[in-house]
């Protein structure tokens, strides 16, 4: 809690460095760009707290990360946790899900249906930022001298908290404390409560609230994962203002979709203040000067409100903003902090996952769920894009891990976010059954990545091919069904989804010779192979597509008649469900990831140096793809989602031989190790790979949390203890359970709402215990016994683990590698 | 040979066009893109000639393909067949051989090792233009009435002719009669005699004889066959010019290469005239004004001179093209034609392909052996592009084609023009070299397609991964060696080409558990396949390849220690070579085209609509590669090139079995099925694909033939007959035949140079018959027979042909689908 240095910016306005002040703050610790083993918890965060993330400083090297770390959301609205005073910054970031920018693709070589257009996040008008200027030097963390900067993200409160306190190069010191929201209840609302007091004398101050549009965007450069810098996308279309309010209206240019943003301020003076207000067009400007005396500070409340549309005029929508304002001064700061706390307390009484024994994957788990909340609750018609609303990493798109991760967390815990994301995706089914006939393909194909329904990868190979997206979905829906017994949505949305993707892979698939349903020439979710015959995660994911929506065309016959199914059609799909092909190598006695994978030949791991991870930035694909070396799991995805399919004996020899040639060059992969890992008995390594997943942002251990969070894998966080830990499955209507306790774990509860029924699950050494929280008795299974749990708790003894000899992994890529660095 | 109709044209100048000017000239026939059966002989072509191709009339609709035909070239520079007056046309274009500007290659999303930057043919300064104006009208064919217009190939004497009689829209009549010869001694001259004549009456005539720089380019648009327009990229440097003399010298822009083009003239004038000279930046233009009387002709003679350089400076070039224009002005029209026809009847006796019972055959293989010696003959250090220089298709790339099928014609009758092309390659050694370090391969990866040797391919599936351009590269520089003895190549360039791609295939492949050798993720010839395992002709090519670099790694043990060769590697090479794996379908009984491709689904061709085709063009990536459908001959390639790891029942199984499923969508298929399909027995076939091989362009099968020719389908007509119908194989030392004459021929007669010895092989029915020509005797082999052949005729009878039936085709694809429209 010492007083930092502030690192040195240019000098600007004639102000110059203090002498101290020049010497940059990060000690000499450079971050190689990909590099492994040198990330880690910096300097600047605290120990970590129960149900709090504390930074205190600032680390000008990690300031990307701490921006993704504190941002704040509602699934609606998105702020990124840039400072007040709007820079130093690395991304600015406000963002409304859905609203969006195109641009068209350019290739070196051109081919059929490759798409078109990009689509990409857009930074809306900013009005995050606050400035301030003490006798007329401004306030900034890169001069002067910063005694004490502190943020803390309140996980129950939804709130995050700033303390500045800061001395001017003249000698002038104050103290800033701000608080900044992002409601839950009021979607289209945010607040921020600023607070400025001089610390020594009395001291003139100016504060400059600010709502700002087209700020300077930045390229992620060669990084295939970033963002892409397009330019100024905002017109302006009307800008108004009056007393403390402004509000302004602009539209993209190419999809032309129109925002209204505002912004109206209470001010709490000690004395008398001079306000005034500019409007321009890509700016508005309430500026309030005062004299402060110690003791007694200036307060400023800043609400903001956003609303956008692809149909509606800008009055209309600049009515809403007014609107939203008036109800958000209505119930003022202290009503929407009290309303969120409320909201809060909700969540984590159904959510909360409690773990004893490592305070830092505690902390992690809570904030996975805080942010899991955040980019769900209120996306009402919209995607959860794979790093929620907390950066523009790969261009704010939603992928297939909305549908692999996340909903199978928000399933059990947020149905209803469950529903709107499966509703968004349902929503694109016109997008979907377009793209699938532009590809000669039957029903619909879901995109690899997209805002609006688009297919927007611009490499098939990785994109259009990986398909199982599709599945991925039908599987999704068909959770979310079975958990909720929501059948409205399966008769309608569900049905359209599960139909329409089976379609897809009737079309794809193909009865060889003997009969064998083959899926030839896709990507698997492993993404260091690419195009391959008969991918096992693929296969089995697409039977039970098959299998389901067979299921509802039968239960559903007018919905089937509706969309033409018929008798023989569903025949079909339950015959290529049947037949469907799954590799094996009896060889080697495992599954092949994919029908030729395990006759290449292995990646030579010895000779890969620790700075050539991740190898897709430093090998070609084309080297990638012809040998044996895993980016994520895949075969072992496999194992978990269609555990089913395999015997314990098959799954403990499929998961040691993966171990030896997956690196973990995605946040995909770590949860899905340690769910396995858990399962066929190598608690070790499932702890490793928990804390993996759970610390992945915090840490930074991709070296690219500035981006934003990767929303998979907080979810695969949570999934790690659910499914991992818990040995949590619902396959078959009956939730199943197979406990295991890593050593360093004293304690674990969490717990899953079914049917409207909330039970909680709680590992302690020895004993797992189940008990109903809220609703009906339900009937579950532990390690293959079914009884009735209801308001008493059951125990029962965890099941017996073999013992197991850790399997080999790639040198310098096994559990662990990629934690802090020992520095 | 009656007047055609001009289309009309925009009125310009206040110019109408006459009344029945206004009738568009194509007659409604309409050419849909990529459809088939419509293309053919437009009306515009003469019957067949035997030695010149003969336009008369002009068919805007196929002004492009005319261009193309009608170019003139030497291999290092070249001028497209625009018409004199510049206008109308398709593409205008002058060809300097490696003169190209390079942009960036953008791409939806980037991956490590993709081609950063693309490179591109550039049009230089265009000096082809003469431009008339009668009685202050603009002769125009799209204008007034064009009473007469021919052009003519003149194949023996390596001279375009024009003949134009053209009457404005008030009445004037003149004739326009032009020659146009690129020299292939004066390697950097091309001249133009023009003449103009009044026919009724004396008429005011002013020519403006241009060269002028960065004309309008235009777009192929979505074809990605198509070149690239990047714009205006000569910059001026400087402008000269006195009398009748002007050099204009320009740098490109990111290349930074140097270009200075000049021109002078000869006028033979009845009268006075009035001379003048205007000289700018990018245009210099001489302009001749003077009155005319019928039967005296004014006469024009212009001479060009180019030359570039990426190191010497402006000045220096603009001495070279004053040095240049002067000998030409010395030598004269009549000494450079004269010239010019003894060095072509010097390449007709060593080259003429005679064939009788086909006039349109036996001209289209005289236009091709023109072109191709065209294209070849002065290259020097330069390589010889797809479209050779008639055009800028695939941006004027040189690609695996010019090894596979160009150089196997011109081995046999231009042997030092294929020492260059290798000596092109050679020199591209350090790219290569470099390309593989980045793609962590050993030695080098030769590029896929490019101009100055860096990887241009911007689609890496079909690009980098088309790894057998080297075992391409390899085997032609064996066959070369071979044929001419050149050891002193074979010592140096040669040596350093068969090591450094063996090393590649060393290192590209690997022993799997048993000890076979496999070479995993390649695309193989057929790009409607990739990343495939083991594809057979990549196999059986790079076996060749590894056998070769073995054998003069033994041979030259100098060289071998110099590039650090030692028994070690030899003997891996000889290893890997020994343990190949070529892939067999035991149950179909035929070879796969690689490891898995017979057991995907085959395409749906009953399905697919005629206006489908070429497949790319309709169809995804992702359909294309896992089914079976073959764009081209690859497997059949195998059988051809590698005919010694095949049995004859197993060619026939095989051949038959890809007939079936092969759509030629690629014009290097049909000389490739013809060739085989002669050896197995399908004569039918055989003259079917060789006609078609020989039509591609006359007949604009492919309908592109507007940006450039096809220079290995032209190269692959010859092979149809040499390799085909002669059945010649040059594999073990040994020339060897099996002929085979279908119905239609009457007689073939070819000839070889091998080792300084020209073999005359001629086919008449039931018998073939040997003689050498000029040189020593010859050892040769008739089907098995080996016997010695001196000046006297060897008389052999034709070996046996089996009596097949007719293997199955795809539905509409089949030998001459392809062909002319039936209209």
């Amino acid at each position: 809690m010492s007083a930092t240095r502030a690192q040195p910016g240019p000098p600007e306005d004639g102000a110059k460095p203090s002498g101290e002040g020049a010497r940059p703050q990060r000690g000499g610790r450079e971050e190689p760009a990909g590099g492994m083993g040198t990330a880690g918890r910096s300097d600047t965060l605290e120990p970590p707290e129960p149900w709090c993330l504390r930074e205190t400083g600032v680390d000008r090297a990690r300031l990307g990360r701490a921006e993704s770390l504190f941002a704040l959301s509602n699934g609606h609205l998105g702020l990124r946790g840039n400072l007040d005073e709007g820079e130093p910054r690395v991304v600015s970031g406000t963002y409304l899900n859905g609203f969006y920018e195109s641009y068209p693709l350019d290739y070196g070589e051109r081919g059929f249906g490759f798409a078109e257009d990009g689509q990409t996040v857009v930074n809306a008008p900013d009005g995050k930022i606050i400035r301030l200027v003490v006798e007329n030097e401004p306030v900034d963390v890169e001069r002067g001298t910063v005694e004490h900067h502190e943020r803390e993200l309140d996980l129950r409160a939804g709130v995050l908290r700033r303390q500045l306190r800061w001395r001017s190069a003249y000698g002038h010191r104050i103290e800033v404390r701000t608080k900044r929201m992002v409601s839950f209840l009021q979607r289209s609302v945010a607040a921020i409560q600023y607070e400025v007091e001089a610390l020594d004398e009395p001291l003139w101050v100016t504060l400059q609230s600010i709502l700002v549009a087209n700020q300077d965007e930045r390229s992620g450069g060669e990084d295939p994962r970033s963002a892409r810098a397009i330019g100024d996308v905002l017109d302006p279309r009307l800008a108004v203002g009056g007393d403390r309010r402004a509000v302004l209206c602009h539209a993209t240019k190419r999809t032309q979709l129109s925002v209204a943003s505002g912004m109206d301020h209470v001010l709490d003076a000690p004395g008398d203040c001079r306000v005034s207000l500019d409007v321009e067009d890509d700016l508005a400007r309430v500026t309030v000067s005062t004299r402060i005396e110690p003791g007694t500070p200036l307060r400023l409340t800043k609400f903001l409100a956003y609303h956008w549309s692809s149909r509606q005029t800008v009055e209309w929508l600049r009515d809403q903003v007014d609107a939203s304002l008036e109800a958000a001064l209505a119930e003022g700061w202290d009503g929407l902090a009290d309303r969120q706390k409320r909201f809060l307390d909700d969540w984590w009484e159904r959510a909360d996952v409690e773990l004893d024994g490592d305070p830092a994957v505690q902390q992690a788990l809570r904030f996975a769920l805080f942010h899991l909340i955040q980019a769900g609750a209120r996306i009402e018609g919209r995607a959860i894009a794979a790093k929620g609303q907390t950066g523009t990493g790969y261009d704010g798109h939603a992928f297939w891990d909305t549908e692999a991760y996340v909903l199978p967390v928000l399933t059990y815990l947020e149905p209803r976010a469950v529903r709107d994301a499966l509703e968004w995706r349902w929503s694109t089914l016109p997008q979907a059954r377009e793209r699938a006939a532009q590809l000669d393909l039957p029903g619909a194909s879901l995109p690899w990545r997209t805002i609006h329904g688009e297919e927007c990868s611009g490499y098939w190979p990785a994109g259009l091919a990986a398909l199982h997206v599709n599945a991925d979905v039908a599987d999704a829906v068909r959770r979310y069904v079975h958990v909720t017994g929501d059948e409205e949505f399966e008769r309608h949305q569900g049905f359209d989804l599960l139909v329409e993707t089976a379609r897809l892979w009737a079309g794809v698939g193909w009865f060889d010779r003997v009969g064998t349903f083959r899926i030839n020439g896709v990507t698997g979710p492993d993404e260091y192979s690419a195009l391959v015959d008969n991918n096992v995660f693929t296969n089995l994911m697409a039977k039970a597509n098959l299998v389901a929506a067979a299921e509802v065309a039968r239960k559903h016959a007018d919905r089937a008649a509706e969309l033409g199914v018929d008798e023989d059609e569903i025949a079909t799909w339950e015959r290529a469900a049947q037949a469907m092909y799954v590799p094996y190598d009896d060889a080697l006695l495992v599954h092949p990831q994919d029908q030729d994978f395990t006759v290449h030949d292995v990646w030579d791991f010895a000779a890969t140096p620790a700075e050539h991870y991740p190898l897709l930035l430093h090998y070609p694909y084309f080297q990638l793809y012809r040998r044996q070396v895993v980016k994520q799991a895949d075969l072992v995805l496999a194992l978990w989602f269609r555990g089913e399919a395999f015997t314990d004996e098959e799954k403990r020899r499929d998961f040691e031989y993966y171990e030896a040639i997956t690196v973990r060059d995605s946040s995909l992969s770590a949860c899905a190790q340690a769910v396995v890992a858990a399962e066929v008995g190598h608690l070790d390594l499932a702890w490793a790979y928990l804390r993996e997943a759970a610390l992945t942002d915090i840490d930074d251990l991709h070296h690219n949390a500035q981006g934003g969070l990767h929303m998979a894998s907080l979810a695969g966080a949570v999934l790690s203890v659910t499914n991992g830990l818990g040995g949590f499955r619902d396959g078959d209507g009956i939730p199943r359970f197979r406990p295991r306790l890593p050593d360093p774990v004293r304690r674990v509860a969490f717990r899953l709402t079914i049917r409207g029924t909330r039970l909680r699950v709680e590992l302690v050494p020895g004993e797992a215990r189940y008990v109903v929280e809220d609703g009906e008795p339900l009937t579950i299974e532990h390690d293959g016994e079914r009884f009735e749990v209801g308001a008493d708790v059951v125990a029962r003894p965890l099941p017996e683990v073999p013992d197991l000899d850790p399997p080999p992994f790639p040198a310098g890529r096994g559990p662990g590698c990629l934690g802090p660095a020992a520095d």
